[in-house]
């Protein structure tokens, strides 16, 4: 699948750039929603329970961001479908890759 | 040393009860820091860096507040020391478990 596609080197500039603004607003809303669990904190168990989540939220972006070209094509499906990536950001790519993505969305959006 | 010490029931009324007060007011701080830092909190970073200080106050905790009979008396200097206990909840306790933990404070401001 994705794993066999030629990636350009005006492609790889596009994916590094759409990679890397789809991290920052990834991480950004991570910030902006723990920040928003802290201040709404009361006990040290809630505090407990944020700490929890937010481990799991820095796991989950670890696995997810990850920049290999094997792998590109379900990223970058994922990370739309999870609200951290402008589709228009792909543009540059070539029209095989981008159908390929919408083939992951569009199977994701039947299930 | 302080293991040897016996434990009327009255003293162990008082000691529950100090404990379980320095353990409110240890929780009750590490909350209020941990609100602090968050709110203050600009980058996802920092936000790691919370998350690593936060893991590390619970450990610290989690050791200290050990309800031991056998270790109990450098417990109770240690909470002290760190402004979690006010000495006065320990008046119901003999003037021998008192005076240990008075050498231990002393050997502490000599370090």
């Amino acid at each position: 699948m994705s794993s066999n596609l030629e990636w350009s080197s005006s492609e790889k500039k596009v994916a590094r750039s759409a990679f890397d603004k789809a991290l920052e607003v990834a991480q950004g809303k991570t910030l902006a929603e723990f920040k928003k669990k802290a201040s709404e904190a009361t006990t040290f168990s809630d505090m407990r329970e944020i700490e929890d989540h937010l481990r799991q939220l820095r796991r989950d972006l670890e696995q997810l961001f990850d920049y290999r070209y094997s792998q590109l094509i379900i990223v970058f499906a994922s990370l739309i479908r999870k609200g951290y990536l402008d589709e228009k950001l792909l543009d540059g790519l070539s029209q095989d890759k981008r159908d390929e993505i919408g083939r992951f969305l569009a199977w994701h959006a039947r299930q």
